[in-house]
């Protein structure tokens, strides 16, 4: 619960939101807050921290946004992000949500959850919103800055799963970022990832799809590497603050605001781990709770291994 | 004058609204105008087809928008893109300008006039205006998909010299596209480029951008791999295209309507060559013809070679 720039009144914020939005949720679910226990009563009270849903767990340390990922993960073992992993490997929580330093959420994500076997490395999603309808996804957006072919091909499979089972689309179409349409055309990386979409028959390919093509087309899944889907996303997100600025409103574009989300998945690795984003204020966080359920519910982690197993044989 | 999808009326009443909106140029300029003359005279009149400022190169073919770049440019040979490379190759005009098939404009412009000694390929450019003031450059959008670090490198310089000469901006600052500020995030080639650009003594280096920067910091030429940059240029299309069709009336994303531009030079290569939108209409040909005049004046492929040429010795 410790973790991310406006922790932890936001956080409890959230959690306290979180409480009141999903009533329906509350019998199945139990939420353990890592963090300063005292804090945490004093805040949300002692009638809710009563509550069987409620479970604190004391941490007095914080790795703090600029800490070392690695160093401060491994030396911190008191802070909530490091408790919270090993909680998570354990087996007494399903999923493990943190707004605090992403680099060290990776670290844990990695080194103490593992990636699943026939994975290379995990892959961090984003949802942007399309015009015509339902929200589209977009992956890697910035983990993996330098891909292989064969690492897109991976992001197909598991966004396809990500969309099935987490967003509900029934068989999402799936298409490779590229500059043309022509299957001929791109990048070195982009032309091999092509072919490899174009045979996988896990998948329903699209084709490529350029970036004009985003926000308005067909693609549910879109595969890039992680240094272009960053860049896509931090331009998406500084066209949504311009418009914010200006005091554009306009129902379309309220739908870029981050807080909508709660943050993306770690996606690739044996068990649930959500990340969500420093700045994130209730709202954010109470929507990283509620996609920490889906993630569960999904069954997602199954999934991806399942697929992984199958390609392996 | 042929080539564009508009072509030939919005490009004939594109070299009107030159005519009308810069009277000052019209004793310096000679406008040459490839295409059907017959159709040329019928729609200017004869008057003004009769002004001294006017010639008209009579072509009789035409590249069409799908026809393959390389045999089209050779076959074609009454065709208003390889006549008007015919003659700029031969120093009859000092600058070609057209809306018609890029790949074609990109064989004459690397086959007919050739890439500058020290430059491996040309590189464009497009602009994106910020929200601060002026517009910002950013290069390569598209023609080197795969870049090595030292391409980048040089495009920092021609593209200094391009915001210096053409844009009038002193000491433009450069930064590099990248996903994160520190120096050591990135992909292996940003990283590379970082380092290579930090020891250049020719360009004011910033520093890393980041997309979310590209259009309200510092930086007046933003350098990254023609993948990145076509992402980048579509994409901030695509936010507009959606800004427009949802009736939003907004003085700074006015800006991003691609008819304020009149197109990109090639830069890199041995003479003028000026690549406009295919679906160029008047008001963009007519800058497509100041941003030529404009390239002319600045003698900006003179400076290119002297960068090339001192950075040989």
């Amino acid at each position: 619960m410790w973790g991310g720039d406006n922790s932890p009144a936001c956080n409890l914020n959230g959690v306290q939101s979180f409480i009141e939005n999903h009533p329906d949720l509350l019998d199945s679910v139990s939420l353990f807050l890592f963090g300063d226990s005292v804090s945490i009563s004093e805040h949300l009270g002692e009638e809710l921290c009563a509550k069987k849903y409620i479970q604190l767990i004391d941490c007095q340390e914080v790795i703090e946004y600029n800490d070392h990922p690695v160093k401060s993960f491994l030396q911190k073992t008191e802070s909530s992000i490091t408790k919270g992993f090993h909680y998570l490997k354990e087996g007494k929580i399903d999923v493990f949500a943190s707004a605090g330093n992403t680099g060290a959420m990776m670290v844990g994500a990695t080194q103490a959850i593992g990636v699943v076997e026939g994975i290379s490395r995990p892959v961090i999603a984003s949802v942007l919103p399309r015009e015509c309808g339902n929200d589209g996804i977009i992956m890697d957006v910035g983990i993996n800055a330098d891909c292989k072919p064969e690492m897109l091909d991976k992001f197909a499979v598991i966004g396809s799963i990500y969309a099935e089972y987490v967003y509900r689309i029934e068989s999402p179409k799936v298409g490779l970022l590229n500059i043309g349409e022509e299957e001929e055309k791109g990048s070195i990386l982009t032309k091999t990832a092509h072919k490899l979409l174009k045979e996988n028959k896990r998948i329903n390919f699209l084709g490529n799809i350029e970036s004009r093509g985003i926000l308005n087309e067909g693609a549910d899944v879109i595969v890039c590497d992680g240094f272009t889907g960053n860049v896509i996303l931090k331009q998406a997100e500084s066209f949504y603050e311009i418009i914010e600025r200006r005091g554009i409103k306009d129902e379309y574009f309220d739908r870029f605001n981050y807080e909508n989300y709660g943050g993306t998945p770690v996606l690739g690795i044996n068990s649930n781990v959500i990340i969500a984003h420093g700045i994130s204020n209730a709202k954010a966080i109470c929507n990283m709770i509620k996609l920490s359920h889906d993630v569960v519910e999904s069954d997602i982690t199954s999934k991806i291994v399942e697929a992984m197993n199958s390609t392996l044989v």
